[in-house]
């Protein structure tokens, strides 16, 4: 096992960890740990809301989260020698719940998937599905179940949703004028448009009194993907994967945490992984002017692991970017168009006996791949979903018989 | 080999074969052949501009391609006992390139890929990349490689870009009104947000007079994918797939054509897919009431195909709804994630000698894949584009040493 | 489509082609065609046994087979500039079944699986399954199906089962030494231990007179793979593999044939691959002194192709060395090992209603793994067969519930 | 974390733990845990040699082990309700070295492979390769590299390399009666055709005295895989596997260990794989009356687990049975032609600067496939090994330039 460089403790809060983590991404924010190119080590994560979320039925936890000290991130680490230009090469060489431990907390033993309540924040599906819903998921080694989706078992493709460098202040700056111009646009929206600096709620390593207080007034927040990583949610970020990420500030600061037992392509419930805390071990080294070497100018290059579980068979689903219900054509917007392919999915589980909220955290916690199909067949971008029939435990392939309908029990609701 | 039940002359245009196909969406389309369930038959096809495009070394006439006669389709294709509310399962036994003939016209042992001009359709990158290219690929079974874009060499993901079935008159209807209000939003944009019906070039089967002129009138364009399938370009539509197509009409009318011998996914020049005219062998049959059994209401459901070629290792890249030119930031667009997707791809192969123009026919025709892979991490959205490492003749992994630059050519060019 | 360097009318027997092919392995043997180092081209192939196989219900033909004109082989190509010592690198860039024809020969559209009598050399399993028997395949593009084994339907690994370089005349007479002392060991058996040279039913191409018997009296017979390559019948010299045949005489000579629309590992019936006439394209170059630059003294090396169907789930079976009716055990002998798992897997699927000769049959034909799982844990050697679930309409993998028995019909048997 | 039921103090011999394992099969030694089905439960297990070998640069180790008290198991866990005739079904959630440390035994960080000596048991190329050898393995996550054979990296397909019931008396004794009757065949032969029991270091769980003697006595050692399972050493007993064991006593009586980090299809150097401790999580149910459900006789059958690393690319090796240095025949022998294959492989991997007793580690222990290819065309089997490029850090394809020769370093040798 390598060195554990940033750890935690689960039956405590980040706030109250030795060496806390942080909340919003700031260049200010103190590195946790040092380590050198070459070097393996484990961060330890809190589950991404701190542990608001329990094992249980219902979905009021998930109703009621507060959002305002999520995501909670392990670091930020330095490396050293690295400097802006440089590219981060960061192996994960392995990924999982908290190990050797069941408990309350997620990530021993379990983890949940939620639906958002339009009114905090909201899903991909929002409109559709506006109150907050929830599916507690057992793990069986790699392998996991819900109570609350019965009929379904599928291996994870274990990731991190969230690791990123810290950005420039420069790069901070631009970060939240353009967010805030695009409030600006829209400044009551339910769900907002983005989420400005946030002082409530925030963490910042064991700073304190003036310099958190200005990390509370400016650091970004971390819900987005933006130049220096952050949310991507990208499932392939598992076991063998090698990220490249741009450096910004000196040492890198790698932070991160949001770890997901399993997910499909979207998240598409907002917190629709598999969500968990757990640990992360990750080899670091540095490619020196590799910003300019490969062109890298905005987003990291990654190479994806290749222990992902293998399918191959799949029910696949399309969407159109055309607003079915009211006639209305968008011009190319694959968004819209990956949005109708879920509701499809949706459409074609029910007709097995699932609920559409039951289908619908599904579709953000099983490996489902989420693909742009079409985007120059104007006006109509055309997206579509592959759900892998293997998961199942009975045929969900279309036949002529048509679909075994059977009662598939209830997800966790909010009262 | 099964039964040729639509035949073309590659030596001769659509309008000259013995029986016509036809290159608008309309009720009015007769059959022009008609099958049981459970028949195997072969359906041949036209590359998609009915031989305009030529195997030289320029973009002239990618330039100035009249687009008004595409896409030309092979069918209408009538199924005893189809009828509205069915799923028409429709099986790709085989497809490939024009069998046995070496010749002048696409299909014919080689494959062009173009990047339309932004006065004529434009592509994805179209505001980066406004001229007309092309690339010519020659066929080696089912290998590709292309003078032009010397170094790559990849199994095709051969499909069709475009099979679907017939439309009720409403459904016509409906989608004559949607597209002409998006349409209306902006009139004289270039490119057009959509493309409204056109009498100029249409071609219906054997309809000729009135008949023809009232499809003229009111069928649809072939570009987009609709609710009856159409230009799906989904790649994984190969061999071994199943389609499940929503029935409109009576017989379902399956038309298709715009074969592809290989494709990445958006086909993001447009014509981004190695363009060929060739065969296709079917297997269909009907699931009776299958829309309302399995809850399609709008698009059709698939299965793909098994013997897509298998790659281990990636170079992938991502991208955010952010436009970095201008530092603004657009809501939850895939669109535009997955343009930033394909942007920082071409950057990254810029490093080892191509132009950016090579780079971007690459992507269109080589089997990459584009994920959606977040969408609720508000306001970016985040979609990923992976890019097979053994398709490349050199080492294309992002190293300490840097990228090995080499000449690489050029592509065909516009004058 | 490449040029045909070697055609083939298959209304005609190979000896009555305008350039005959040859059955035997001889150096005297002249190029039919000469290529280029870089050449593309097709070569066209009679079924193994030049078509004494029909497509009917009893096995007869199968029985009754005539051995001594067997493999029918296409060939051979010189390769410019071949010379002893270099390896002879071969592309296959694509393969199938005759094209564009259905007709009374295999390959026209149908292909079959035999299991060859005891008398008549047997098959792997001759001792269990002493009679013969037949299964008939249809194609439908890339899948077969039989009427003599429902409930099966799978995409080919499309291989040929032999393709090889010609002998030098010191090493063609190696071989006839060391197999006739391999036969002096047990002359009478039967089935026999080898087959020596036999001037009946040879041909040589145009050879004919004393050039022809000095060919029939000492050219080897097919069967076996050798230092030349030869019959490997390894299936995953498929579509995109790329071989390296070690170059004994000037030139190469490369010949084949015995095409095979699918196979399972270990071929385990005798022609137990689906046996089919076509056509296979080749690119051709050249390693100058490859076998001593790669350490190659005896077989050649290969890369497989990258498009075999892939599958995800298999219920697998295991046999260790011990003959289980006598209680005899062997030491490490991964033949009886090999022997003992596909006995295992017919005793598995009979409880689904399949006979054994069916089940024999299956295995011989579908895409099944063959491995050598352990050969160090004395005294028993370990194979393992891997059968995929996917290829059969129905449930087979072992549950609770038992098997589901059906009536799975027959396959054709001899009289 | 599932409970643990089988514990092990890595810093302690399996006779000094609090409840020893065993080292025999026999029905006497009594369960030291009982599960019910449908039970998830933990195993911790010793490295097989208990111990025995070090983190170091000698191959005296190996050289000098004594293998009177391998392999050391953990178990016998009992199922309630585990009936002779039953199916055991035991799925595979979990596997990994010894968790949570670093250390001085197997497991801990680290791992071994070695050749053993022909005096000590040999392996698979043992008249070739007589002298003890060893590589020592470093844990990356699921990544292992060696100091020892510089240039590689892959990820590991952990498994268990050996797991079973426990026989009944008969069976017992039919496997002591047919493996003495075969080392009567040859007594004094060198390594020995198999083992037969050894009162010399057995262990028994808690038994003592007469109990223990008669274990002694009796007990069947653990090298060879049987009716029970045993030591299969197949790979793809990985997580997510499902494994169907034969139940011959009441409780079944599951026991096993000699867990492995990585291994190569046949294990070929005996102790090929990267042994190490560590633990395996288990949930196991039961088929009632499975034996005779679904016609198993003689061995278990499997489903092989789904997260097997994916590799597209491989250099394959071709081996027949011939003895080339001597120019003798055997008869379709699979035994000699995967030898053949390995050692082809290894006079491939020499022209880059490997040693041969390096590159037959690397073959032990990399995740090669060995493929049953033919074994029908008399008078040579054929058998083929895949090893995939993608696991070295140069091209090892061949090429025109001939392969790229270095300094590869040495394994430890022993003195």
């Amino acid at each position: 096992m390598p060195e554990v460089v940033f750890s935690v403790d689960q039956a405590r809060s980040m706030r109250e960890q030795a060496t806390p983590g942080h909340n919003r991404w700031h260049p200010d924010i103190p590195a946790a740990a040092t380590v050198r190119p070459g070097a393996e080590f484990r961060v330890e994560c809190r589950e991404w809301t701190d542990g608001q979320i329990g094992n249980n039925d219902s979905a009021n936890d998930v109703r009621d989260v507060d959002l305002s000290p999520c995501h909670m991130l392990s670091g930020p680490i330095a490396v050293e020698g690295a400097e802006p230009g440089d590219l981060l090469v960061v192996d994960i060489l392995d990924i999982g719940p908290v190990p050797q431990e069941t408990g309350p907390r997620p990530g021993q033993g379990w983890g949940y998937t939620g639906i958002f309540a339009k009114q905090n924040g909201g899903g991909f599906l929002t409109d559709h599905y506006p109150d907050a819903y929830k599916a507690i998921w057992d793990f069986h080694g790699q392998q996991a179940t819900s109570r609350h989706i019965p009929g379904v078992r599928f291996t994870g493709i274990t990731h991190p949703g969230l690791f990123g460098t810290a950005p420039s202040p420069e790069l901070l700056a631009r970060w939240n004028a353009r967010e805030q111009a695009l409030i600006d646009t829209d400044p009551t929206r339910v769900p907002p448009l983005a989420l400005p600096p946030l002082p409530e709620g925030v963490l910042a390593g064991n700073l304190a009194g003036d310099a958190l207080a200005k990390v509370g007034a400016q650091g970004a927040r971390t819900v987005p993907p933006r130049e220096n990583g952050g949310n991507h949610d990208i499932k392939n970020f598992t076991r063998g994967a090698r990220v490249f990420y741009p450096v910004h500030v000196a040492g890198g600061l790698l932070s991160g945490g949001d770890l997901h037992f399993s997910q499909g392509d979207g998240e598409i419930t907002f917190c629709g992984a598999i969500e968990m805390g757990g640990f992360i071990d990750f080899h670091v080294d540095i490619i020196k002017g590799g910003m300019e070497k490969y062109g890298v100018k905005n987003n990291p290059i990654f190479m994806p692991g290749n222990v992902e579980p293998r399918y191959s068979e799949f029910v696949s689903f399309i969407g159109i970017s055309v607003d079915h219900e009211t006639d209305t054509n968008l011009y190319n917007d694959a968004t819209v168009a990956y949005r109708n392919a879920c509701l499809n999915a949706i459409e074609y589980l029910k007709t097995f006996g699932y609920s559409g909220e039951q289908a619908y955290l599904l579709l953000g916690a099983a490996p489902i791949e989420g693909r742009v199909s079409g985007v120059v067949d104007i006006p109509n971008a055309c997206c579509s979903l592959y759900l892998p029939t293997e998961i199942f435990d009975f045929d969900i392939r279309p036949t002529a018989d048509g679909p075994r309908r059977a009662d598939r029990g209830r997800c966790a609701v909010s009262s």
